[in-house]
Parts: C-alpha cells; structure tokens; sequence
C-alpha cells in the first residue's frame, strides 16, 4: 500500500473546521428554505457530451468516469458536474412534466474541476446554488428578489463585510450602441480586465482592438468609473450625455434593483457598472460578490439570468441563478484565522466514570440528558478524574458530569465550579449546546 | 444535444421526495450528533490502489477518474470512493496526529459502485456511517454502544418496525472450535446461506465442503437457528454441550450487547445466530438491520469490528463501525407509498398580491414573516386571485396571505378560513412552518 499523501486541490477538513463549515451550509440551507427554494440533488455524472460545449476552458477541466471494468463501448462516456447549472438545466428537461413552474430550487453539492489548485481554487469544491427557472418567460422582479436572499444569508454568517457588486447588460450594451459601437461582446470583454491591467491598457486595447476613437474609449471607461450603492448612478451615467432605448431600460432595471435592496440590505449591494464578467453569456443582470479589504481574492458568489437556461426545442426555460462558493469562503476564512469553531466535537457532557461497574448507571444518565438535546459521551475508561477531565479539555467538551456519594454533581472545566445537578432536569447554557463559531478578531 | 434520458442506476428525486430524504438525513445527523460523533467529509477519490485489494468484487465495481484532457502518466490513478471506510480509514491515518483518540466520526456522503443497477442497488447512493476508532486498543463497550445508536436514530424516523441483528464472531469461532471444525471462515460462509437456500441445502454443503460429519454439521444448524431478545440465546447455546473458551466469552459480550439494548431500545435488537455476513473480515461483533416484513429485501444497515481499520504498520487502529444505507430505505419506503411529503416546496405562506405596484409592500410582509422562521414567497404575478391559489394549491403551500381594504388577511386554503392578521405576529400552527413526512398507510 503506498504512503497516505493528501491529493492536491482535494482539501479536508479537521473536526473543528468541519463544524464550521457545517454551520455556514445549515444557515445557507436554512435561509434559502425561508425564500421558498425547493432542494434538489442532481447526480454526480453527467454525459460528457452535456458537460462540454460549454467552452474550451472548461472541456480542460472535465473529469471523465468509467467503470474500471468496462468494456470499452459499454458505458455512455460520463464526466463529474463541474457546476450545478449544467445538471440544473438538464433536470428542468428531464423532469418538466413533473415540476411546477416557476420553479425555485437550491442545491447544496460538490462539484469538480480538473484546475491547477491554488489557493481558492480546488479541484473539488462545495457550492450552494440558487436558481429561478420559468417557463416561457420570466418576469423581471426575479433578477431584483434573487440578491437580496443573498444577502440575507450572508448577513446572518459571521463573514467580513461583504459587497454584492450588480450590473445589467442592458446599460453598456445601450450605452454602446448609443455610442455607434458595434462590437458589444468585444469591448465588454476588455473592459472587464480593467482591474487587472488599469484605465490605461483598457483604453488602448479598446482603441487598437475595436478599432474605437479616443474620445469613445473615453466614454466607455467612464461608464465603468461608476458606481453607487442608491439610484444616483442613474444620474451620472445621464450626464455622459449618450442616450439610447436599451440604456433607458437597463437604468431603469437596475435602479429598481438597488432600490429594493436599499430597503432590505441596505449598503450591501453596489451597483456596479464596470462589472462585465459573464455579461457575454448572460442576458440581463449579473451579480459578482466580493469581501471588502479581500477584493483580490475575487467573487465568492455570482451568477445572473440566461434567457434561455434550458430548451428543448419546443420549449424554452429562462432562469436566473447565483452561485455561493462555500468551499472558497469557508477555507479562505479559516486560513486567515477569521473563524473557529468553540469544539471539535458535538458533545456538550461527558460523563466520567467512577469504576467500570458503573457503565451501566453512566448510560442511562447520557440518555436522560440526549432526550433533551444535550450532546452526551461517556468516558471511554474508569480512570483517574484527572485523566477524564483532561479527554474532555483537549476536545473542548465544556461540562464533565460526576456521580458523587451525595448524589449526581456538574463540572464546568473552563471555570471549574462543580455544583450538583439533576440529569433529568440540568441544561446546560444555550451558547454551550452546540460548537460555536468564534471569531477571534473581533475578540480582540 | 442528445436526447434527455435517466442514467440507469443514478436515480434522484422530485422535490417532495428529497424532502423527505433531507428529513431522514436531518434525524440521522442530529442523532449521531447527540452521542457525540463528530462530522467529517472526505474526498470523493482515492488513489486505485487503496481502493482495490478489497476484492475482487469489489475491483470491477470501481469507477476510474482521470481529467479527460490528463496526458498519460500525469495524475495518479484515481477511483470514486465505493465505501465510506476505506477513506475513514485512510482519513485517520493522515491525520491521525490531529485527531484525539478514541475518535467518534460520523459521515454522510454520497458512493458509486458500478454494479448492475436493480431496485435497493444502485450505481450512485447516499450512506450515513458512523465509528469509532481508537489508537493500539477499542475497549468492549463500545460494541455495546454503536447497534443503540442505530435505534435510537431509527426509533426516531418514520419507518416501518424494524430490528438489529447482532451476532458476534466468537460465538461461533468457539463453538466450531469445540466442535472440532478447522475451517471455520469455510463454514461460516456456507452457513451465511442459510435464509437463501435452506438447510438441508447447507447441511450437504457442510458435510460435502469441509467435510463435517452429519451430527457435527446439526450442531452448525442447531447453532444458527438461534435467535433471542433477550440474554436467553446463551442458555439454549449451553444446552448444546459444546465448550470453548472463546465460545463463553462470546456469549458474554452478546449477553451484555443485549442486555444494554433490552433497558435502551428494547425489542428493537435481536441475538441472531444465524448472521454471518462479514464474520470473514470482522473481528467481533457484526450487525445487520432488517425490515420487518420485508427481509427479502436485506439489510439496511450493517456493521462490526475491525482489529485493524488501518494500520501505518507503526500504529494499529482497531475500529467499530455501522452504515446505514440511506439511499436504499428511502427508495424503498418511498416506492412502496410508506412515506409522502405534506408538500414539495418549503414555502409555508404564499403572499398574493393585488396589482404588481403591491410587490414592495409584499416583500415587507414577506420579509416580517420570515423574520420569525416562516418560509415565504410573493406570487409570480398579480393574476386573479383564483390563479393565485391555484398556485399556491398546486404545490402544496398551506396559506395565501392578502391585502384587503381592511387589511391583512391570510386564508388557510385547505379549509377555506380566511381571518385578519398581523404579519408581525402571526405564525401558522407548527405542523405547517415546515413540510411533515406523512405516512398514508397509518391514516388508512
């Protein structure tokens, strides 16, 4: 057998991290079921020919699947999900006739990419995918509702500030063509490197490029410039003076967008007119998240609306979708030292044990306690008091539960009051139940 | 584009019946969590090498990973994991200076096996495992703890009646030591066929294999035909005559296993002979769950002990553990019209809406109610409000909130009431917050 070496960008967790991150897919999970989002869970495989066509980029990264006993024509060629869209799209198809629309769903997977694993990237990864998929049309007020449960749920996860940066396609393609521009996907594209190589290589690319004049260049470099987190960025993108039907209604989308979310997130979403990332495959708004003072890190959740997410040839299923990367928000605030969990385990109590003889009398008073929520172990051995309380400590297991000749008796180890207590009635404080989260920054 | 179509073997479930199997995960967790087991989640490959040697069976069920743009020789061979112990095994040896021992882990992840898909087998399914490992020695006790575990989670899920089969390896291993029999793995997987082909089909094959006289291949059968609820299976093993060491400390471990689970889970395990699966690899005791009334259909659950889970050749770690094979009871119960979600969708209050101007002050209501935990969605559209319900009826979301000139009301759709109401303070009865499993065959 060879030597156990961890796979590159396959990471696991301890215990403790573990717990946080279970706590961040609960509160996800939790909040997406408050906004009326169905789970599903689709297959890991996908038929290879479904997966790719999606880019040459991605058919790089595809896993292909095949039993190792296959004959060689046996199998149809399989390959993992590397998103949970692609297989979205495919069970809106297979499962149309069984499904009411508009349809919301979330799910909760992991999925794979065949990537160089860096920091952020990984090769198997959590996401936690919302999306709204109708068929036929697909109002608007859809592509407004699906940031704020973004942001509800993040408001509720012990993260850094965070922003949800928000574009519509509808503003630089209208500005665009109001400014005679005809290569739309073209300048988007260059203009979406702008925080990578700067105004001054944005600019030249835009004139060498497209072929754009100065002054137009200009132009569009301005609309990028702006931002705000109210309506005024409206007013500002008037003031460039380029008028068109398309740019009217993208303003007008937008506005409404940040208005909603003044109300219910306020300052937490930005409208954002340099966002251009997807705007070539999206046909409406686009939403980028990013970690305030972590900007470099890139998005950690985005997503946008596809007028068309499924079809099947009769049919066409517009949808709108965002996407958490909970394995890149998990790990990059576990490494920088932002979250930990209070425990490495669920157990609240561990009962000690006098002498072996007593395992039975130990059990029942764990079950007394466990009937009432109360995470309960027994100690694995009768042996000195130290050495139990020790198993607790080094696990953080906070209470040790004694049975003394006056009767059943309580320690907690962090202070070391001892006091008795009766298993059919004692609770331990709420915040010790359950592992916490700490995060010891904010601690300080 | 091809055509649309299920994978043979990767089955996955509409809404409603995710649901119901997010339930029973819900439970198992939570069980496992209040005795203290802790979470992990492995990787979902492991290098070929580690996955095979565990078979030959098992060799062809593998499924290879490999990145279809991969040269050659660049990646590792890797397989998709067709177990959970085989990576909890190579989990604590990785980490082992990390863990504290005795670790109580549990893990619930998906596993593929490229066997001939059939109902209760499938190439793609969900297990829930639980156990606990030690470094250099696991004590008794804890063979005693793991089967009430198990019944304690199932006791709490909406299940048919069921039982826990318990035998232990040295009960037989000294009996047909006593007997005089050296073939003992040879014997115990003849008689593992006992409910398939009978016993004079196992006596011939006793008497024809291993060459067992008549009388001595009688003991073999009369052994197996034991089973008991309570510490009884020892008198009646004692009346047989046959004295082995190992025998009497086999039939006082399985004694304590039930007579622990008589006070904690009484009924629910059963000493059973008979049971052989497994003795070959397992050290001590092994365990096997059946439905009662649907036995043909084997095993949900099953475990035992390993003397060595894993060993780094330095460290040896024994281990004992159980899985519970989610997939194949939800399928089942599901299939068989045993289990039914009150409805598909986590929404609990639809708010209608009167004219689309309406929608901000609907994503306040709506935002008021979940504010306490109540799932909420705005409808799609202002249609009437006939439409409106209907929307709300065809998935099963119990109530219709409205804006009347007299101000907010909410109708209770299945009985038609329709009463005033604060969406500050309003909440629904508690069996309707959340989706219910309804079992349809106890409300016949």
């Amino acid at each position: 057998m060879s030597k156990v070496t961890p796979l590159s960008g396959f990471p696991e967790f301890l215990p403790a991290d573990r717990i946080v991150e279970q706590q961040f897919l609960d509160v996800i999970r939790e909040t997406f079921e408050l906004h009326g989002f169905a789970s599903i869970e689709t297959r890991a495989v996908e038929p290879v020919e479904r997966l790719s066509n999606q880019g040459e980029d991605a058919d790089k990264e595809i896993y292909g699947v095949r039993r190792l006993a296959a004959d060689s024509d046996e199998d149809a060629a399989l390959g993992l999900h590397f998103d949970l869209t692609v297989p979205f799209a495919r069970y809106v198809l297979e499962h149309s006739g069984k499904l009411v629309f508009p349809f919301r769903r979330y799910q909760i997977q992991k999925v794979w990419r065949g990537e160089r694993p860096q920091e952020g990237r990984y090769r198997e990864f959590t996401q936690a995918d919302i999306d709204i998929v109708d068929s036929g049309e697909l109002p608007f007020h859809y592509e407004v509702e699906l940031p704020l449960v973004i942001a509800h749920a993040f408001s509720r996860l012990p993260i850094p500030p965070f922003r949800i940066q928000v574009n519509t396609r509808q503003i630089p393609e209208g500005f665009y063509r109001g400014l005679g521009i005809e290569d739309i996907t073209g300048v988007l594209r260059i203009v979406d490197k702008l925080d990578k190589i700067g105004p001054d290589k944005v600019t030249e690319q835009l004139t060498s490029g497209p072929g754009l004049s100065a002054e137009t260049a200009k132009q569009v470099l301005r609309l990028a410039e702006i931002s705000s987190t109210d309506a005024s960025f409206a007013e500002q993108v008037r003031a460039l003076g380029v008028h068109h039907a398309v740019l009217d209604e993208g303003l007008e989308r937008l506005t409404q967008i940040v208005t909603a979310a003044n109300e219910h997130a306020p300052g937490l979403l930005l409208a954002d007119l340099k966002i251009a990332r997807g705007l070539d495959y999206y046909t409406g708004t686009v939403y980028e998240t990013q970690l305030i003072g972590d900007e470099g890190y890139g998005s950690i959740c985005s997503g946008g609306r596809y007028d068309s997410l499924a079809s099947d040839g009769k049919t066409t299923y517009p949808g709108v979708g965002i996407s958490i990367g909970v394995s890149r928000l998990v790990h990059r605030l576990i490494s920088k030292g932002l979250l930990k969990a209070s425990r490495g385990t669920p157990t609240a109590v561990l009962v000690a044990l006098n002498a072996e003889e007593d395992r039975a009398e130990a059990m029942r008073t764990a079950a007394q306690l466990r009937s009432r929520g109360i995470p309960v172990e027994v100690a694995p051995a009768a042996a000195k008091f130290g050495k139990q309380i020790r198993f607790a400590d080094r696990r953080g297991i906070p209470f040790v539960w004694f049975s003394t000749d006056g009767g059943p008796e309580v320690k907690d180890i962090r202070s070391g009051e001892q006091v008795p207590a009766d298993p059919a009635t004692w609770t331990p404080p709420a915040a010790d139940v359950r592992p916490q989260i700490d995060t010891p920054q904010e601690n300080q």
